[in-house]
């Protein structure tokens, strides 16, 4: 009996030292992400914030100043892939924070992987976010177009069905996990199915004037303080349409 | 007389203009610099903030969280130099804000630049800044040690005094000019004259725990309210010694 209690404290000891250990970071061997991730292990989260999760879209912006909300935090890395959000999540949930916007997959589709594939690894994220903080509103943001006629992005050329699919996939997702999908793709799209060239100088990131698109289209997300208050429709159904708050060209 | 008024009307609306010209940006034609650039024109800067102002290193740090303070503001951009700043300064002066720490010139030194002439350009920002913000406190840091050995870059190679007489001739510049030097090269160098390997993964660029010795480092310089008020030693001298204010790691 003495051995059995043993072998039990053994094992629950175990698990929780397994719980408590974030999950390595192995899928994203950049030097730039290990020095990003490292960097955001020492930032902590608290529970009014709202997180930008991403890659170099989203690293590229100021995201509080966008917003004018300090409570918004940058948590981009250039060239991150959707398993590499998830190898990082760790300090993030730790914060139990209000909100993630999550925007990834187009250095997936640069690795060739294919949009089911990147569904798939979308919704192994969204579910770890809702185990692990299931008080936060998550935002899953479509993928944008790339324009290969501005820079010819060699792992990118003849992929754009590859977004196309991978946002179907993604929203799909949203659907069965009750996350709010946010198409941006629309936005940013001309006629021939490429990113708008006045937006852009490499054909894959945002100038300014990009960057002033995307956050009109998610400030009222962003700004609805109507979290478990009135005129809320349940946890992981965020209210779709909101007054204009702060809403302003500046 | 009327053709004279008329010629001078013209000769103000003219200089008007010409002042109302941002210069052109030429110098740093890299394709991140113009999209960060361009962001950075649209956000505005108010009479509280705090631009921390510079290249990679700046750029990959979330200040106003290390800081714990809204009002600092991340005017980074990855592989920029010393002219790169003072071409982007438009947006960031007619805000006039409280303080600007600049840090730059490792990327000029990587283009063959030698010290006395990274000197001269930062005195050229330094009196611009004087002379469009008269209110700024400006803090120069000093460039930090790099190292060849964890990761060869082939355009620093061999160049580590330069790094010594450009932060020697930038010392200079603040004496002359009555701005605070902040010198951090001593909290990264190694007893061999190199950027200590346990804060880099690439030599060059700061992993987690190095942008915490920087903040370390400079926030009571951030967090000293007292400009304007008791105590502060005149403008363009603030001072040198303050009580350590919110001042612990996490």
């Amino acid at each position: 009996m003495k051995r059995f209690i043993l072998i039990l404290i053994t094992a629950v000891a175990a698990v929780t030292a397994l719980q408590a250990q974030p999950p390595e970071r192995t899928a994203n061997q950049d030097k730039y992400y290990v020095r990003r991730a490292t960097h955001f292990d020492d930032l902590p989260v608290y529970r009014n914030d709202i997180i930008m999760l991403g890659n170099s879209l989203t690293d590229g912006a100021e995201w509080n100043e966008l917003f004018r909300n300090p409570n918004v935090k940058n948590r981009g890395i250039i060239g991150d892939i959707v398993q590499g959000l998830y190898e990082r999540m760790e300090p993030i949930l730790q914060g139990q924070p209000r909100k993630i916007f999550i925007l990834s997959g187009v250095n997936d589709v640069s690795h060739g992987v294919d949009g089911d594939s990147i569904g798939r690894v979308m919704e192994k994220l969204i579910v770890l976010i809702k185990e692990r903080s299931p008080r936060t509103e998550i935002y899953l943001q479509s993928m944008l177009p790339f324009n290969t006629d501005v820079q010819m992005w060699k792992l990118l050329a003849g992929r754009e069905q590859v977004v196309i699919d991978g946002n179907r996939a993604m929203e799909e997702v949203c659907k069965r996990q009750g996350v709010t999908w946010i198409n941006l793709y629309p936005l940013f799209v001309d006629k021939n199915g490429k990113l708008r060239e006045d937006l852009t100088n490499d054909g894959l990131h945002l100038l300014g004037p990009g960057y002033l698109i995307w956050r009109d289209a998610v400030i009222n997300y962003v700004n609805d303080k109507g979290y478990h208050g009135k005129g809320h429709h349940g946890k992981g159904h965020p209210r779709k349409h909101h007054k204009p708050r702060r809403h302003r060209r500046f």
